[in-house]
């Protein structure tokens, strides 16, 4: 009779063993067709059985939508640093407690926004790239953001086409209320991104049909994770 | 008949010759005697004709205090950065919003609780004084936190003395359920910053009565001040 003594290294080897899900954000301005592309995606991923989850930020986890209420409510009359650190309170909490462990398990993680979104809008946007703001969002990210997306999708249109498209929609929370200079600097703030990281981000053209921007999506997708 | 051009420079000379207020934290464990030596030192700054305002963290303005109910409460249920995160939202709002207007317009802050309970009790408590954890605090408070206090009076008690002094005392909120040992860690966080910040941080024997405690604070605050 042979007793392994290593019952439990063999057991941690087959875990690592495990293919870790992929991680992938969708950023963009308002109204480029994020909800429409994720839909899609998530269905060919589901069609490919690929586990996945949907999430989103602000939010995500039960703790980080509870300070989302907060964030995006038109209500809360708060400064910009205050503003980035409850931001941060919410992804920390949502990386921890939702995707990490979903990556973990093999699941993938689709997010709606991720920490792009703030460089663009609160470091870009709304304090004008100024560099001690992108200073303190390096440095959270850094300190407090164990996990970035293995591959980040701009939806990349003109900001006016973009304004024109979200202007359909009903109820504009408290970032949409904001002027089209805003959402002008939030773009450069994503073009920016882009080049600077061109090994995580990826633009999108977001002109043309709904079909054909999910179609260039799967196609990026499938070539970046060698699905087939 | 001559106008002076310089009018808005004259009327910032005389604003900046308002003598600014005085900002003054009170910190300590559990028990040790901060409320009672708070509002006996409130009285003497009224008895002197000195404004003041009294305040408190987490907590203090009205958003920061929305931050203390979700921090403080037993089912508050996140992980150690999260927490920090959000203290550190609560406490800019705090600043910006309460004391530094105040301490401009020359009344005095006095507060239970400011930056050290936070290394004491998030870096020494909870994370046993782990360099990372400390790292974090203190590129949060030199980045985000553009007010120090003047004096930080640190009420030194031992820890078993204060915790029967505290258990006195019911509805133990979720910083209060923790372990003796946990406390001493605290202890030994507020030891550690009494000495490396000399310059801002006073230890306070805190045995005896609650007026012999009271005199020891009143004569060092009129010392540092120059109140006579």
């Amino acid at each position: 009779m042979s007793v392994s003594l290593n019952a439990k290294a063999d057991a941690k080897a087959t875990e690592n063993a495990l293919p870790l899900g992929r991680f992938i954000s969708f950023e963009g301005t308002e109204g480029v067709g994020k909800t429409t592309a994720i839909e899609t995606l998530c269905a060919r991923l589901q069609a490919n059985g690929i586990d996945y989850l949907r999430s989103r930020e602000p939010g995500g986890s039960p703790f980080a939508e509870r300070l989302r209420t907060i964030l995006l409510d038109p209500a809360t009359d708060i400064n910009d640093d205050t503003e980035l650190l409850l931001m941060f309170a919410a992804r920390c909490d949502h990386v921890q407690q939702l995707i990490m462990p979903a990556l973990q398990r093999g699941t993938w993680v689709i997010c709606d926004r991720f920490i792009d979104s703030t460089v663009a809008y609160q470091g870009f946007g709304r304090a004008h790239g100024d560099a001690a703001m992108l200073a303190k969002i390096e440095s959270l990210i850094s300190q407090f953001i164990p996990q970035l997306p293995d591959l980040t999708l701009w939806l990349d249109l003109p900001v006016d086409e973009g304004m024109a498209r979200a202007g359909k929609r009903s109820a504009a929370d408290r970032f949409e209320q904001q002027a089209s200079e805003f959402f002008t600097r939030v773009h450069e703030g994503f073009a920016l991104l882009a080049t600077e990281h061109s090994e995580r981000i990826c633009r999108i053209e977001a002109t043309g049909s709904a079909d054909e921007v999910s179609a260039r999506i799967w196609q990026l997708v499938q070539d970046k994770f060698d699905l087939s």
